[in-house]
């Protein structure tokens, strides 16, 4: 496998998210992330040879960086060469050292990591002077990837348009809710839930 | 002030990087940001009517959440109209608000939030799902720059080399260090200290 | 909506307690200040121009910080014109700015914040020295209404009667489960429970 | 002692403030609530036979709930007769029970706990359903005083007018120092300091 | 109820172990204690006027330090006159008061604290120097029992006899256990449980 | 030195309680059991052919779990035939084993454990069902020898007399600093301290 | 029991690793270690005199250091002269006294302890200087049954292979799961699991 | 120098033990390593052309996880071939990898991981299912040593005889101590020294 991704390696161009996560159990809280690129246009590439049409695209792995020590060097190694211009890692447990050993291995790409578990937090955000990396809180791969495309639309001044669309709908939906609260009164607003 | 802030702000086009805190006593902390966008060539904007010759410039502000609500506002509301391109926010304290508000004003630029102390993690990076904000571990405003340089290096590739040159430098160092340590043995190392 | 917020502002004039929460999720934990509240003979106020007649009432209200900080503000401002005497603020997550940027805002009204979460009570309580909010335990709005009507009842007198009137209540609640487990012994206390 | 202080309540009239301490290793602490009061002009009473002329102000007394439970209960009792309109009781250790129980013995008196240490926070704040106390920070005895005049200024207007003034002069040192950092620049501002 | 109390209060002689709790949901919690004591042979006195034939028993109360503090009082200071040699105090919550100052009352009578829950741990245990408490781990009422017994067995060592037939039945079970699991192996004494 | 212990162990017969630490580093803290021991007129025993002449009396050794593993069995299995009523065992560390293990071993006997840091605290406490051990908040050793006077008193009715005037002298105390700084006032009497 | 255990001792010569574990309600978390075990080729040994055909062997016990600690110490002085290599041993609650106080007593033989909750993990890994015991995270008895065979590896090269061999299946899985979850997509891989 | 490091590990053969730490600033804490083994009769390797005379040995590096991978990718693949039989790794911070990393990369060789300070030892001790390493508490390098030699000693018998001189000077010291106090008593004691 190690030697498969090693090849798929340079054929890729695509992709300008990579999101990894630690095993594929990890995937129920990773799937935020999914769902923030989803919404805000991104498609996901599966075969390198027949990306998605839309301009701005992401890919998912899962990469272990304690079982599959070679792989996540591999992957970090050739993350700017392959065209990835931000990961999202997220992993579990008290040594969540995805994130942290890929950011130092994929720098100077910028890497956000996710905890995937509240115990994962400290260990996922505890870096050392002069070793970069950025976190979101437990569980929360949808703000890793609003916070992805953040960084994305630096260059690309669309994409601030899509998250502003974005961010519209949500308080929108804030004020609405806050209205029908407020004239149906709290007993009627929860029989009606 | 506020008025004077709200005067400054349309004039205002240079700053890449904006560093605020909550109090002046947050500055020992911040400094880092300083050092690190300092080691990496920028230069601090101090007279909106005379910027730095440097390209990548920075300026710094003292803001409170809690005693200047409003100044906040003004803030992050112009941030983005006057040019800055990521904001770089520290504040101390169990509820370090300053960091998040300001990211939830001036969405969608991107925010690294510092918690000044260990007891401001958890508040700086504890966001609800839809407000993105990214943070880096207490203390770390010198990781904080160095990741708002990540983040403009997607839009200016000059800035990719400088970060490498920094960690060349600090590769270098903990090499000679280890070589060191090897050679002279633990104890004649710790003499010569 | 927050046009319709400012157009209400001005014309309400009787609630003495707005209860405001971040999320329409927090209803649940938010109950009890209903409770309280209406177990003192208060009355919410769901239309403005058709107030209750008890003399003393409530309006509730979702304001999210982080996802609708305008909307924060301008309730937070124009809370004290509108005639509230003490606002009761409920915030969930580690970071819970809705209770204390509320508090900054609407100065010198007092807050009552209450956390919704155990993990929401460092970040509700912690306000910087000069910045005042007084908080209760995570999840405990009933007691933060009763708080709010002895804030109230330096004012009111009559309410000191209600609040005593409760508590002797309560009182003879706990005498009664005391002699009867006392009497009954524990082992039946328990088959007849 | 016990003697004399039931002797003095019923003399007792004028303290609209109560402030007390489970020790005096904790005045340290609690003198920021001193410094609050005296801030917005209200005067100590020391002498029940010889009050002083401004129209609001508190006395000060220790009180230890576990070494000393009968004065608690004193106190606590005769509170509301002797005409405090608002109590502030501080305490520290991890079984910080003087708020606690001067809330339960003096309700409906409102009651703003002060936790003399982090650790006695928890136990501070963690009254049952039922008991309100409302409580500050660790060691915010400052903002506790600013709270229990923000109560009495519901019944006192003019006391709104000085929690304003207090608070214009701490935005207005804030926005100096801001301006000041920004004009000099981030070395300087730290050479001059 | 009170009055109640206080009428039973000189009239009861016989119960050595009195134990309180602070609200009848804590019992599932506190029943460790009944159990522990039943099976050393005391019996609860439910009548004072017919008190149970074994020469060791116990008597069980709801009590409320924060909604009934004048019958924490009236319990705690008539405690050893009532012929109390001991007491078992569980409280729940953050501020689990009714252990430490039923100790602080009914002093110099041993008291024990039962935390009923793990985050009253800390509120329990706590005590200032010069007021003693002794506390058992959260929930561990069951412990608190055997402790008693301790200490009524340094004036009675018929007890100790007691304590040590339950010790010698405990050893007796651990070492049929583990000649079960080490004889079956692993599997097998799993699938036989 | 183990076998020194062993001979001592039958000659032993006076002292009533045994003070036990894991390390001479932790006398500092346990040094307060020996101030609560005196002040109540107990005598330290350090040569058992040649007793003290008071009534009541307590011996101090030095034991180490984790490092003398055998002399703590033969301590504990010793303490009662000694003539030991009750122990106060104190240790650091988070694996604070020694009051523990000394609990299980010297059983029925009571045991009081001190954890010497505030780390220790839930190792101390900790015990299974079964296993009795009755702990005092960290560093409280003073306490802790409240509390074995305490269960001492159960038989002997005098120590009751000794602990409720300490108990006086110590009210007095508060009563005269609470009257000294009602009277002086705050500001004055931190200048005379 | 305890004779029946001291009988054994001498008779045993075979098993490799010893598990033990505080009590049979241990045994769902200590599995792991019965798994890794097995899955590396170690057969259980159950019966002294007909011990397994395999070169490595082990054996399992429930062992209890607060309610049997004679039996522990049995264990723990003999397990050396039987033969054993190595120590795995679990123990719940705060205070895990078991793998700390066997590491004592059958020291200089390595003990791997196994926090069964996770606090119990701060009381398992606390010793002092100079008594050595190692520990593994909460639960994890699965790694100290690898971290076992790693230390028997050092003298027995053969189970180095055996270590690889289990390692090079573990990195298959990862990597088949993740080629799979990157070609078939995020949305497909969750719905074909 | 990562060069020089893959040019030196071919050669060197010799030492047992690797000690290596992420920082020279971690090497106050580490040194109880040094101790330890240089108190058991171990030599430090400082040139691989020229080792010490003793049979067991050890080198000491200093490696940073987040600063430079590449070398500890390079120093923990090559670590079994160069000879060493087990490592101690020591690394502070929230996010503590260099254990973690290199047991992942040098397996099957043992690795005992030190957290060098208290906030470490989550991050050092949580490695997933697969993935062993063991751990000591924070900052017990000299423990880690003495683990390292345990393990050591089951290929080599004579370590066995070093560890248990050790211990006995240690059961000495204490025993010594504990006379000492017990015969000048307390008051004394604490004098004299």
């Amino acid at each position: 496998f190690e030697a498969e991704a090693d090849r798929d390696c340079p054929d890729a161009e695509t992709p300008d998210v990579g999101i990894i996560m630690g095993s594929d159990s990890d995937l129920d809280t990773m799937y935020g992330a999914y769902e923030a690129l989803s919404e805000l246009g991104f498609e996901e590439v599966t075969d390198y040879d027949d990306p998605p049409e839309s301009r701005f695209s992401f890919e998912t792995f899962v990469i272990s960086a304690h079982r599959t020590p070679e792989l996540m060097y591999a992957y970090g190694e050739t993350a700017r060469e392959r065209g990835l211009d931000v990961l999202v890692a997220g992993a579990g447990g008290k040594s969540a050292d995805l994130p942290n050993m890929t950011a130092s291995i994929a720098y100077p790409l910028p890497v956000i990591g996710v905890p995937v578990q509240e115990k994962s937090l400290d260990s996922v955000v505890g870096m050392p002077t002069g070793a970069p990396l950025v976190a979101v809180d437990a569980g929360k791969s949808f703000n890793a990837a609003l916070s992805a495309v953040q960084i994305l639309s630096r260059a690309h001044p669309e994409l601030e348009d899509r998250l502003e669309a974005y961010h519209d709908g949500l308080q929108d939906g804030v004020g609405a809710v806050s209205a029908r609260l407020h004239e149906l009164g709290t007993e009627r607003f929860r029989e009606e839930r």
